[in-house]
């Protein structure tokens, strides 16, 4: 292999590189190029960041985003409104909601989507403690949840996730809303594929 | 920022992905997410391997390569032929010439090329530990260096920093050579520059 003249712990830091996403032997290389040959403190101040962070994070035991205390900072604060809950596919779109800045509401975290083509029933995710959370919520009256928006991906999976999801809560009367299909912002009609259109011509909204 | 829902641990951890090459803060996200939900073992050995590489990295004495020891594997090696010495610009170059597996001499590496036009002078690269070595090599008969190939890169810098060399060991009455400049395999004519055509067709070889 093309790594052989390199000393053996460089060779050991390619192999460990090369096992993230999307990063080939060449990008590797490179990096442990660089990690090896700066200031010995600011490798070691990665090298402490990756442990000290794997070492902390676990998910809320509320809502099952990234967190470093049982509850997260969403589900410990007390100026969110609890009575929405927006249902995502994973913690990255918890970030991506939060960056886009308008909603003040809860998350709950799947952690995959129901799939049976893939063999990944509902158990596999958390669905089940989706509907305890909500089971548990509703039966109390200073804390009862009133809309759920299914924010999983506009995918098969995801829609068929919302559609088991809103059946598994029925009972609860709880509104379940789902998040607008359409055309992008800035995107051209021209190019936007017929099922894109056709949701974007029935979410249609009077101006 | 948009980071703002993660952890502390997870933002000082983006935070220190954001500071290697060409990873920019989605990259950075999207791989702090990887290490902290992937089995801990995995990333506390990258951790690990991270800061055992920084330790123990040095340059070999000899060559300015990359080693773990004084001396290089290559430079140590007593079946590489002392008798050529290659010329390189950085660590990585030396794998490149390794890789591609025909070459049997040693190497030297400069850590920069001669810049005038960035301020950087011969004395910031190891060309003066270059012409030392050379010296120190020629007044022993066991270990005379024949041939100097300069394979630094064939841009202004990569040329001028060869022919400086060449003028400051022309003492020595080593034998200098140049890389070959030409149209890569597989490069189609068609596309070639004319600097690259001129070279290739001055370079020219009787088949």
């Amino acid at each position: 292999m093309s790594v052989h003249a390199f000393p053996a712990s460089m060779r050991r830091l390619i192999n460990e590189l090369t096992k993230l996403p999307s990063v080939g032997e060449k990008s590797a290389t490179r990096l442990a190029y660089f990690l090896v040959t700066r200031k010995a403190e600011e490798s070691f101040s990665l090298a402490d960041a990756i442990r000290d962070a794997r070492e902390k994070t676990r998910y809320c035991k509320e809502c099952f985003s990234l967190s470093e205390s049982e509850l997260c900072s969403i589900c410990e604060n007390p100026n969110r409104d609890f009575r929405v809950v927006c249902v995502v596919e994973k913690p990255a779109d918890v970030m991506a909601v939060e960056r886009s800045g308008g909603y003040r509401g809860l998350y709950h975290v799947l952690h995959g989507l129901w799939s049976p083509l893939r063999g990944i029933g509902p158990e596999k995710t958390k669905i089940n403690e989706l509907v305890a959370r909500l089971e548990r919520a509703s039966s109390n009256e200073g804390s009862k949840v009133e809309e759920i928006v299914m924010a999983t991906s506009t995918t098969v999976e995801g829609d068929a996730t919302a559609q088991y999801i809103a059946n598994s809560v029925k009972h609860l009367g709880i509104r379940i809303s789902r998040i607008a299909q359409g055309i992008p912002k800035g995107g051209e009609l021209e190019y936007a594929d017929d099922l894109t259109l056709t949701h974007a011509m029935q979410g249609r909204r009077t101006l």
